[in-house]
């Protein structure tokens, strides 16, 4: 399929006749004209548009960025250029930067320079190789599966000349002394054979019915734009007339052999009394503290995420948890509800905006595992998106794994009685009844649901992260082996073999 | 005032005598019902509580943030913790990591080691010297009489302990290895004296009405929590109940006398025809171009600020400006109306978010002078608020050119019957009739109003960073202006004197 689709693409209306200045005006006119009628219609829509402006500078991909810029309407545009990532930006995973600025549904986003055209410079000027080459297209194709299967509409352009008019030009240009001759260009033109040969496979793996590919020769400044406009239009306003056909499900993320499961947790387990509680507490703290100062030193990033049962004790843990590190490294992001603006982004937006920068702390109070409890349970996602969630996290904290960030991952169990009695308690206390809501005590009722949903979600997420499941009846065993737990994962990732 | 209000504050009820496990939990009680009641009501209110807990650590600030986030609701609770500026930080106006993050209103915003902690280390580890810690110290009290006049209720809080207990402190973490001591906390022990002294004169000159200092001694754990807590209720509560008396008015940024004027301007210049404009239109360009890129060298941020009537050609002016950079180091902001989340900060907050960092280009389409032209003439700002935004944005525009960026301001004005022409033109033309409002027809209705508005302007806010008022009825004169006036400035900030 995807062969035959990137054909389809290289074969197209190749503009090689010259157009002239008339015949472009009068084309123009009615193009902006629909262009505008189609992006004011997309305003009330629930989907972004995606447009992708890929290609060397000299084959015209700023002049067709620009246009594009002068064509829609800039209140519902948005639009990002990315060139070599700054120290900043390199602190995070590579696709971070491009997550960052996803734009709201109802908007155009130009993106110029993007996460392919990024991977095919880095590959044709040496500073990836071809095993690290592979693994980043998988990321560029589940990239662009998700934001379609959240209905994103997706256009992505490669323009291209061939190697004499690309000298010409260069040759023009530095007569000239022009500007927009980059340092990249001269090399790009020196290694034109390769660098056209690392297009050609990148572009082939990651055209997809649901995120093609328009390669268009960029000779013909006036038949160029008019091309691109015209594809945008046609394909924006089929979408618009049309149903969004999603690609096809993943497949759901396959359950490990031998997962922990919630039966399996002795909820009996006891810790110390005070006296002995507090002389393990302060041990642990004190092995979390040198080795987090050592993560520190090292620029590691660290990512603690907490999920359980209402009630489990996660806020206590959580707080004991960070008195061993010194408050300017670490960020606790409590997770409710998504807001409206985070609801008009692909679901994962909001927790790839708080991920740490080199040497800090994020600590998750509730997290991206949401997706496959409360919101399967309660249906605020449909069957299908739940179901891909299961991937799209593995491939998340994949990401994270391979950047260098520690994951570690609580699960607090608590026994149905003992989550009865403390929600009990909380009613009793007053600045503890905030805390306690309706939707808590209605919760409780489906402790079936949601025990299947946890059982699942261990299953089918561990093999990146595994979890850590936590009995947490009792407080003091709960705290102490959540410390215990970070103790280690943290020395094991600081270790200087690590 | 300042003085007497210092002495207040250190005088305030300071708790010598030792308390006990059980008083404790008996106040505590009482005390977290009062704050979350407190919160509770902030949540529908338009206006933010900053509280300042500030302090070197081993005089207890870390332990008294830590119990406000137990204390507090976490839903309605921000809180950020700051360190040494990183690296990123510093490529901005020392203030703008704090903006950044300014909550919305009906939200607590705890702050640890605030703005002012910060000018107090640098200051004692010698890392500022003293001609520059009074120009810092103006900044702190103007952003928070910014904060105060737009609403929000500041509470600072300065923990310490007298030389013997710090010290005594000191020995006593060394032997247990503790993890909070940083090297900081050693240095600060070895000069306490000097310490104290910048402290306090920083303290006494941040000692304001609308936001006062708090000091209290740090040494008996739970009486200081409880001295906290009980001042953050009163204050909290008296305002939730009170009406809010906002600091005494700014006086009236001073109108410069030899300002430019609408008045004064030639309407009637005319730029050469197409030859001769696109020939300097390139040289202007290429001008640009080779500045523009010394800048990046240079690591240099800049910011454009285009202004101007309605049709007078901003758009068009400013695409021809970023033609001649490379699009990876621009950015462009069309400013409209503040959206919600906008809205719920101090005005200037998604100004200090669209900054550039170094060696990038920021350029805003309208911008911060919106508060003193549309708002003021359409009443969407009260007379006090636009009539402070002159100072306002003279300190705004201040920090960034002592930061080092470039900052260029144009005006383009526009004769009304040229205007009236460009509004019936663009009606013909189905892909512009985007570009005109009805509100677009009713501002022209106002012009002797705008009039005044943007003269009074260019008096008030031209004295950091010039005007440049461009005629624009004729679009080749005004865009070569534009593009003069930029290689100028440009070319200037980045000779090898500048």
């Amino acid at each position: 399929m995807q062969t035959e689709h990137m054909a389809r693409a290289t074969i197209g209306r190749v503009p090689d006749d010259k157009i002239t200045k008339e015949e472009f005006h009068a084309h123009e006119l009615t193009l902006r004209t629909a262009l505008l009628r189609a992006q004011e219609d997309l305003a009330d829509r629930d989907f972004p548009v995606i447009l992708c402006i890929d290609g060397p500078d000299l084959t015209g991909g700023d002049d067709v960025f620009e246009r594009l810029h002068e064509w829609f309407d800039a209140r519902f545009l948005r639009s990002d250029a990315y060139g070599a990532p700054t120290a900043h930006e390199s602190g995070y995973p590579w696709l971070w930067r491009y997550w960052l600025n996803l734009p709201p549904v109802g908007t155009v986003w130009l993106v110029r320079r993007s996460w392919t055209a990024s991977l095919i410079a880095r590959r044709s000027f040496g500073e990836l190789d071809d095993a690290t080459l592979g693994p980043r297209i998988a990321h560029v194709q589940r990239l662009e599966r998700q934001f379609a299967a959240e209905g994103a509409l997706i256009l992505k352009f490669w323009l291209h000349v061939d190697k004499d008019t690309l000298e010409r030009r260069l040759d023009k240009a530095r007569k000239k002394g022009k500007w927009t001759v980059q340092e990249e260009e001269w090399a790009l033109a020196k290694h034109y054979d390769e660098g056209r040969d690392v297009a050609r496979r990148v572009l082939r793996e990651t055209d997809t019915e649901w995120a093609p590919w328009h390669v268009l020769r960029g000779d013909d400044r006036r038949a160029r734009d008019l091309e691109v406009g015209t594809r945008i239009v046609q394909a924006l306003r089929h979408r618009l007339d049309a149903s969004h056909a999603s690609p096809p499900p993943l497949e759901l993320a396959p359950a490990r052999p031998r997962a922990p499961q919630l039966a399996e947790v002795d909820l009996d387990a006891r810790g110390p009394e005070e006296a002995g509680y507090d002389r393990l507490r302060h041990d642990y703290q004190a092995r979390i503290t040198t080795a987090h100062r050592k993560a520190v030193q090292k620029q590691a990033g660290v990512v603690f995420v907490f999920e359980g049962w209402d009630a489990a004790g996660k806020g206590g843990a959580i707080r004991r948890l960070v008195r061993a590190m010194d408050a300017q490294h670490y960020k606790i992001f409590p997770i409710a509800a998504p807001d409206a603006r985070e609801k008009s982004r692909p679901w994962l937006w909001r927790f790839w905006r708080r991920l740490p920068t080199r040497g800090k702390v994020s600590v998750f109070d509730r997290s991206w595992y949401g997706r496959v409890l409360v919101e399967r349970v309660e249906r605020f996602a449909s069957e299908a998106d739940w179901q891909r969630a299961y991937a799209e996290t593995e491939d998340f904290e994949r990401q994270l794994v391979e950047h260098g960030y520690l994951l570690v991952k609580f699960f607090l169990h608590l026994s149905d009685a003992e989550q009865l009695r403390r929600f009990e308690a909380r009613r009793e206390v007053a600045y503890k009844r905030h805390k306690l809501t309706d939707e808590d005590w209605c919760n409780r009722e489906k402790r079936g649901a949601y025990e299947a949903a946890v059982d699942e979600m261990l299953a089918r997420t561990g093999s990146v992260a595994p979890w850590h499941v936590v009995a947490a009846d009792d407080k003091h065993h709960a705290r102490l082996e959540v410390l215990r737990l970070a103790a280690e994962e943290l020395e094991a990732a600081t270790s200087p073999r690590s």
